[in-house]
């Protein structure tokens, strides 16, 4: 992949994460909004993830010679150019008319990896094509009929997707007030197109209602095997917050483990991913992969991510809110401004390459087990 | 018991303690409010008695079928619904007319237990035959006259109780800066029914000074064998914060232990139920079962407590609240709707009975002893 | 010492020193105000002596006979009603017309002991005579004249006093920042009378001026000796927070060490004297009493700093608010109020003597050294 | 050099830096101010650099003779009056006419050592020539252009300055965020007068650009050994964080290590100066003499970086804020003042000179590793 020389100058556009959520907040619905902001019960988990990259601190090397810094690295094998790839979230036509197949085009502009939800406003298929020969992945929800899920495993197999990410945080939805509140429901004509439906609407939230009816809570590590064998894409598990669970996955044949506490919006109380994550990395010995997701926010969040032993991270939210302000083009900027972070952060800690970055760089905060 | 199978969509009413407080709160007499929301001296235990359970964070397991989960559990042999009890509290006709009878029928629909208070405003006779044939407990409060004590506990067996409290962290009364400065006493008329007396109005508290005369501050482990020698029913000790009390009480034949500091009324700068709970299971060692109280306000710190080895945990304010606002059903609701959080937490936990819950699942915060 | 029974109701009146200090300042001239409340530059140490006793946690002991609770102890062998002393301050007729003769009748009247400053605006000998009978102490600044200080010492014998207070944290005064913006000096004809004088008005701070003229910054340890060899007194070291200095006081023939910051008016950034207490406690071994200061604001407080060891505490600024709203007899109202929470306290802990405070009441924050 | 006796009165102007610095910015244009005060991202490291030093606790000792306290030391053999230099800091015509004409004879009044910046506004020449006879260092940054490097080197040598400061931090510029917003360039006019060249407007920062252009990203450790060869003047190299580079440099022939972060305005997360000086004394070991900036604000800051085993400080910002206010004077004022701060501490310490103050005087926040 490509390196970046500092004798150009790097001058990022302003990355104000915040900014950006304020500026998607007033272009929004308010219940897509909240749809999308809120998390699980008091929302505990929620400020926890992004408190928790918060605390560690960086020792940066200097006098390492960063002239050239390259931010590009694989995941599973498929080559990206910065080790930041998109969350799976469901509903992206909720923030912007082109959805997915947007998100999708913009993500591979910047050269990384869409992780297509179950829960798309678009066709898996479609967002297949809308960025023809980059990688994709898809995130699978095992549905109650298993014929079904079969099917949404061959059609990503068919579409070209490269990976299969399994959700298994989710046997019931958290409780999300917002929503509750809202009585949260796609809008009139929306559909979550892989399963062809709506959602219905309710005296609470409609996702709450779907995930209780569709989806399947009786999951076990064998679901894993069972997965396995009706494909040949390497499995990811996703929703792992501990050594024993990540390292049943691994035993199953997944290919990576994805830390996750999807977002804060499931249970509420949950690990932070920054504080679960060296104990996955521990129990899986370099047996399978390891991403993490969950308030990453900086270029050097992702640093402190890859020093504590991942592989890459997903991002989220901030994606839906650059999609809702600038459709593709934003995605791509954002993906880009995060670039630009992360090669800055990495010459700042001295280190020229992905393969560079290690757990030396890490401080953590007084007290920590 | 039944198991609550997840197929059925689970869309809990709002679960919002605080707007349920707020929604109380203009309902009632000021003093009243203050009554009971408030705490001792600078309500500091008050406050970290909430806290303590907010830092605790929880390492849910993933691949655990929790296609049925079922929250019902037994508290010294009595059958219910959920390892959540109605706590004793005094002078429920404060907030409703028809006071501690309703918090007994809603408690019994829901398919639990009501501890009732020696300072109820309704006789505990009357208490029992509210919920007839559903099991409740009777909270004891020594006094002076231990002719009067003893005459007690002989109406609670004759009434169908099926296990008796005594408080032990009353010797006298916390002091409560709102009760002071509103001179609370009880309404005109309202009485202590099991006493037969109204409160004495005072430049203070009224509640102070019938503490100060009437409720026994001798009390030493072996009125705990005295009560015993006076009932066939099971007892527990309720007020306990510390290992060697708990052994002691276990010693002189108490059948359960309830970690308390009564909500934060009594003794300022006591130790939260969450910090002292660990230390009692461990010195109980399965002698005796474990009841922890105090600021209980989501299925997770329910979780939470069961993880560390409590039987069950006891509610209180929030069940004033809700029968304020809505009588026994408000009571039921409230308590169904703890039951669907419970049950949501356990599945997402990875935990189809309550057995399931295991130490494991605790992450304490950095630098805990 | 009289044991106070709980049989007659306890009610105390309103303790809220916070609505105390804010009653007094409306009576004060804001550079008195500021002069009393300040501390030193940041006031972290300041803000940090009240937190440090709010961060222990207590664990009550239960099932005590606590039917009589005597908070009575002895102090150097001076009997007083409560572990709970008046520290020495400056300048009580900035606050009060009466000034030290009110404060000492008052302290007197709650049966316990007044430390009279060198600087007070009252003589000693009538500081004395306004409490005749009554247990007082001096408290003694070391003039750069020794013939002069010599003379105090020999005027504070002769007066009656029990015990010297030898203060060694002032060899310079604390920049505070209050009473150098406000030109802090005493009013028109106020004066330090045991030193004949008034202060002189500067560009900054009046006391500050004094103090750089008149106190001797060369002490050493052997003071402590020469100090000895003027009175048959026994003497405290009072400003100790270190336990090598405690060990070398008490060497020197020191009776007591009051561990000390100055009430976070001297050295901002010192240890708070809830912090300092178990060190100094642990070095001088039993071989002098020691006492504490800073921060001490409840019953509960006074519990846990006689559980760290301490003989008693000194109660300072709260003082002169009570003297300011109500004269000696807000003096007595205070401390009685005092003594009111202390027994409270001791009965919610278990405890019916001082003798029966101990360690084991003691919870300390997580992570503590 | 001259010990500070306390027979004359010790009265500071009022040191407060926060209301100084309010002063400045009500003089300064709002993009110049926004320039010195900001730092990198979300500027937590900026933040933490002041909390750092405040979470460290003073033990002071008593009795000890402070009669003289002397603040003076040397640093790398040049003596100062304090132990507090003046840290290296670009463009000082921002805030006043005189720019760093003014600094050097305000930091030469004060009898201390001006670290001319590089980036100056005025010629290294000029800056020398504003404070005849008196020590000054000069700060190096390593420019692409070798050949000119080694030029500025000899021109420092040539005009007097006794020590060179390697910036070894900053291979890219970090992230500002009021920079880029503001487009921060240099005003109409003013020039790098050592390199001769003002700043090109840009749609961001203009230093960013200048940085990225001009500066060398490619450095190592040889490039230590490179620049003595250049020069007979000692080396310090700054902007380590970590015993391994502290070490490595040593090797390399560095007389000197400043533990900085840059103020906060590189790496945002980066560990705190105060948190970082310990391993970095530990890991030289003598060998060289170690300095620390970021943060220090008071004398009691000075002291604690004493204790930790540092030479001396560096201040920052408040120079400039010193500089704006009051021009050369206003320097002199600032750095007088801190000498009094520090001689206050030194004395409230226990430490009549700097040899004194030791690693027993601090007490390091509960759980720190």
């Amino acid at each position: 992949m490509d390196a970046r020389p500092f004798r150009r100058p790097v001058v990022s556009p302003a990355m104000d994460l915040v900014e950006l959520e304020q500026r998607a907040r007033t272009l929004l619905a308010p219940t897509a909004y909240d749809y999308i902001a809120g998390g699980a019960d008091d929302e505990r988990t929620l400020a926890d993830n992004a408190a928790a990259w918060g605390r560690v601190r960086l020792r940066p090397r200097v006098l390492r010679d960063v002239a050239l810094v390259d931010s590009s690295t694989t995941v599973l094998g498929t080559p990206v150019s910065l080790p930041v790839l998109v969350a799976p979230m469901a509903y992206h036509r909720l923030v912007h008319d082109e959805g997915e197949e947007a998100t999708a085009a913009g993500t591979a502009a910047a050269g990384t990896v869409l992780v297509a939800s179950t829960l798309a406003t678009t066709s898996l298929e479609d967002v297949a094509a809308a960025a023809p020969g980059s990688p994709q992945w898809f995130q699978l929800y095992v549905h109650r009929d298993r014929g079904f899920t079969a099917e949404l495993v061959a059609r990503a197999g068919q579409a070209g997707y490269r990976a299969l990410v399994l959700t298994v945080d989710l046997p019931v939805l958290g409780y999300r007030p917002r929503d509750e509140r809202n009585r949260f429901t796609l809008p009139e004509g929306m559909v979550m197109a892989n399963v062809g439906r709506s959602t219905e609407a309710t005296d609470g939230s409609a996702i709450a209602l779907y995930a209780a009816g569709e989806l399947d809570p009786s999951l076990t590590p064998a679901d894993v095997g069972w997965l396995r064998g009706l494909t040949t894409l390497p499995v990811l598990v996703k929703g792992v917050l501990r050594a024993d669970d990540a390292r049943t996955c691994v035993d199953e044949g997944a290919a990576g483990i994805v830390v996750s506490n999807h977002g804060g919006r499931q249970l509420d109380s949950a690990v932070a991913g920054a504080d679960a994550l060296p104990e996955v990395v521990d129990a899986v010995a370099g047996r399978a992969e390891v991403l993490v997701d969950g308030g990453v926010r900086r270029g050097t969040d992702v640093v402190k991510a890859l020093a504590m032993g991942a592989r890459a991270v997903l991002l989220g939210r901030p994606v839906l809110w650059a999609l809702a302000t600038g459709g593709a083009d934003g995605v791509t900027a954002l993906l880009g401004g995060m670039r630009e972070e992360v090669v800055r952060a990495m010459a700042l800690c001295g280190c020229p390459t992905v393969a560079d970055v290690g757990p030396d760089l890490l401080s953590f905060p007084p007290g920590r087990p």
